[in-house]
């Protein structure tokens, strides 16, 4: 499948020119992030809830306590949708109506299903860190059969998703080019600082290579 | 009012040692922010979409098109829910269990009206803009009938809310505490970059002041 399949549900009507429905596209939204807005009917409203994530091809992987509400509801209902948005730049314009903002942003929608047999289930905790921190769970203490049975896996199958992607400089009236007003974008990036060790560590615990590599990839 | 009152929608049950209903902590939150992900029901389904919103006291504003699927769909509800997250680190730990992240979240519900009175209108525009860049509107060029008549406002009062911060270390195992395994927190920011000016600006158009000060209080 290179592209997702339009129905009322995805098929984006407003800006529809900045819209796209590209597989491909699509995921390198999804891995540029780990957290999700994950949403949900709660009593017949609809809520979302910000949630980490991890992606293994078409599947996205959340998880929680076993009670966890919202998770518990996905699963009733068997499906889930699920919205990333990056914010790239404030785009100020000479008027109101043409402020904007550059972001890329999809929305996903899935069947739900909860993921218990063990191989799965250790491989799509080990997706949501890694989506985190690439490389980061093999570094870790393995998980004990407590925390692994404390832990609800949801697998949402991505049925369907569209994206939206704003990536250019202000679109003012023509009438306005003249007036004597400021107009341009503030580029806006998410960055990581300096690692904070804990001041528990054993001797000789240096900060690891993934976590360097992490944050020289993430600095400005 | 200080503090939210708790019901069966706002009151969080997972991790509550970290949840609050205090109005100024969640005004705090809200200000800090600009994009929020408002949820709707489409179809019988929850969804989720990232918006601009602006903050007078208990009343936030958002706006779009006449013909904006999610926001009819709230008049038509008369009701909506917004949630906002701001990450502010990734919490390493020497378990997979134990990751987790820095953020700040809050989760406002409330009842939704259209704003159709011209000085409200146009005051809950200017509230939109400045949110995103505090004294922006006073700067550019006034609204004409055309976009004021296109465009539609919607004014959410909020009538409960909760928040939840996490902002420390790792929290670990005390029988991991002795493992060779790095753990600590990357703190991740968001910036603004150097503010890149539309090349038709004309002559003797400088970055302006209130341009300047966001990407100097937004900086590393």
């Amino acid at each position: 499948m290179r592209e997702y399949s339009k129905n009322t549900l995805n098929k984006v009507k407003r800006g529809s020119n900045r819209a796209f429905y590209d597989v491909t596209k699509i995921n390198d939204i999804l891995d540029a992030g780990f957290v999700g807005y994950v949403s949900y009917s709660f009593e017949g409203r609809a809520i979302c809830i910000p949630m980490a994530y991890g992606r293994i091809e078409n599947k996205i992987y959340l998880h929680g306590s076993r009670k966890n509400r919202m998770l518990l509801s996905l699963i009733q209902s068997k499906q889930a949708s699920i919205t990333i948005m990056h914010l790239d730049g404030l785009v100020l314009a000479r008027s109101g109506f043409h402020h904007s903002v550059n972001y890329r942003s999809a929305t996903i929608f899935g069947s739900v299903k909860e993921i218990d047999e063990p191989i799965l289930k250790e491989k799509a905790l080990k997706c949501v860190v890694d989506q985190m921190i690439a490389d980061r769970w093999e570094s870790l203490r393995e998980m004990n059969s407590k925390e692994f049975n404390a832990t609800l896996v949801v697998e949402l199958t991505i049925e369907t998703a569209s994206a939206k992607v704003r990536a250019e400089g202000v679109l003012d009236e023509k009438s306005d080019i003249k007036l004597p007003i400021w107009a341009g974008v503030i580029p806006i990036k998410q960055v990581a600082e300096k690692p904070i060790s804990e001041v528990d560590l054993p001797e000789k615990v240096d900060v690891p290579e993934h976590v360097l590599t992490y944050v020289k990839q993430n600095n400005k």
